[in-house]
């Protein structure tokens, strides 16, 4: 077991807007997105715990304005917290128009993986240890955004509940 | 403006899980389901308000065990509420393995969707009537739901934040 | 070895039409909607046999009308008779158009699967029997259909071929 | 107006078997095979009228065991009839495995394809002209071909289809 | 060990240039072309050697003029030359517009690839023998532009390189 | 019109093997990483003119050794110096296996690009200024590759080709 840093799994996709992936409007469909910003956070994940890392959950995703044919979608992902065997992610989603040379910043998420053994069973992973206070931040918001997501699957008890108050609290006094 | 029953925006899309759709363990990719779920959720939107509908935002999505390549994936997705130009759309995903004939319920999913005019720009959509106890059940969900998606946007003041505990407190008691 | 009915292995499929199904004047190409009809066929005929099953024949199929970018096809398919080794699957293909939500129908089809063992070797599959008037004359259409197929496949020898002309004079009646 | 022969439309595709279009047991799916067939027949129809062509109709396409995974896909095309707005095309599949040098014959189909103008109207085509005794044959067969096509698609009446009694104790008799 | 001829490698394939496999500007863009042109020289290789091939190089590729959306590609490949384990493969490539009716040049290049065992180790091939002058060129050229290679790939020492002058020297007399 | 650094189109590109860009060894096709490449200089040239680009040509490429299904590739490519319209792109490529946590240097390349306007028509490019040592090589070297590309493309007469002889034994002297 090895103790590595957030900039250890940074990873960077950058990828053309192709026809396939448009609407009819000629835009990024939102569920492409996803698929990319997955496989960003897997790439994150598999550089973290140097195993095969499944999708365990996704976090509320919000987007901005559409990404159109042509344009380019860079999403960068690093791992903010490592637990026993899942780790979280943080995904940033920025899309460049080349003609004009801006670059501009779409939306923000968390994704969960968990690592797997081959037989698909879960497995420890490699601690994390933040550097940065921006790093450091994210790694102890991942507590709190943890209990929320096991609040939002249905597996906390009401009383277990209470203490979401306070975590929601912070995070509309942070933003 | 017409109102609409969920039934008649009810689409159920069924694929089989090819290779290209797989990670290095033959499981279906998270991202690929989210992008799934996406076209389903879009096709439903569509059908409530005859616009096009481009995704505005996904909710907290919980991956339960793996879809193999070879089996089947079932999504079922229809609109639960109308807003003024946005649609919140659940999506229910079952996945399939026609060789033990064996059919498991995999997760849920909201998605909201808004619809827009040719320029890209938000139009209001048709009414949303529930006609049986679920749909009810949905459509008044649907109100909580949204509170808490304006929290996790960071588009609510901290006051406005008090309402949001009786949400969480309401969604744990029925879990 | 069980009977089944042919609402067990119905299925349906349901597909946005995308720029890269398309030909240069934004319709869908006739052998991509040939390739959708293929999967839904052979879901159905592994929902109704439990095994891994390939494409045998495929009877006439005649396209009416262009299927747009942007719609939305949608593909039911039941099996109509169980052969020993082998199932007819009947397709029916409907395009959508959200934007006026006007559903038409397309075409139909029958596709021929065969059950096939973990060798690649024919295998017999479950009995089907009919349940409402429909099904039934399906059924029975059905061994019309296939000696129509052995005498195209040139299976039959000259003197078996009479029959097929009640076959062809039942068919034109039945228009 | 232009009078071509068969030769002047001869298309030849050559396609490797991927992952992406096999199924569970490895081998190329019958529906793609029937896209593949479709876009050679679009060529070659496109080389004789030099026009958007779109499909009309497949004829019965009977399979003939499997074609797997890195081995090659050889279809061939020839426009064998023009009639006013539509022309018969004739494919022939084979499939070779480079490792072995061994090339078969897997099976040949009839696709019927339409020109059409920029509105999609169909538009009359370029005359054809056979030149070999095999291209004469096939030019006579597509009339007869031609009838049995429009008896299945429910366009002739019952006194009709006494013809047709003859056109397949021929097709008996030649095969 | 078998004596083939280059006859016996020619590979056509022939693709429709799709919307996914274009740039903003609705022309096939050059990496897809260079992807084709790969799966062409590798089943001419593959037919060749009877043995799974490889990529191993690319020779300068020189692209001439836009292929459009909707247009033909053909691509011929054939064996020049076998070396060891090697083989060189010269592809020509043309486009079509099917609407004019008209076929263009575009270009040619050459791949070279390796035969591979089931390890993926370099294993010999069947020798190459030319039959027509032209064959007879490209089978006396390879040998030149392999010593290009090799000192393009840095293989190559200072005293070596003064035989290019003269491979330079002629290639410029016969262009 | 600006002038511009290598540093200001720096492009990484990072994806992951998936099943349809292998060979039947497992290992990713040549044609498809030359693809990858294509698309991370066109947008490294792209971000260099803030204009549409088109692959003008591609350098000799040497492929060094398997990278395998699942395993992650990352290229990253920069301008070395702008012509009139055209901007030679170097290209890095990188494997990493992310179970052993290796990244190994796979090959590079030059590619050039031509900078196109609305119709398809080249246009003049920004101007590049290298910063570092590392840059003002590429930028010096840019000049003699350039020659060699007109040479191998035949546009230079033989009195012009004694300049190469140079430009090979520096290059020669360099490795």
């Amino acid at each position: 077991m090895k103790t590595k840093t957030p900039r250890e799994s940074y990873t960077e996709i950058t990828e053309m807007v192709l026809p396939n992936d448009t609407n009819p409007l000629g835009n990024l469909m939102g569920g492409q997105l996803l698929h990319l910003m997955d496989i960003a956070a897997a790439i994150a994940a598999g550089r973290h715990s140097n195993r095969v890392c499944v999708t365990a959950s996704v976090d509320f995703v919000d987007f901005k304005g559409p990404i159109k044919l042509g344009e380019v979608v860079i999403i960068s992902a690093s791992v903010t917290r490592a637990f026993t065997t899942s780790m979280e992610v943080k995904l940033w989603v920025f899309a460049e128009n080349t003609l004009t040379g801006v670059r501009r910043e779409c939306n923000s998420a968390y994704y969960t993986f968990v690592a797997v053994d081959q037989g698909g069973q879960p497995i420890p992973v490699n601690k994390l240890k933040p550097e940065t206070p921006e790093e450091q931040e994210l790694y102890e918001g991942a507590l709190r955004r943890r209990e929320l997501r096991l609040i939002l699957a249905g597996r906390r008890s009401p009383e277990e509940v209470n203490t979401l108050k306070d975590l929601l609290q912070q995070r509309v006094e942070q933003s």
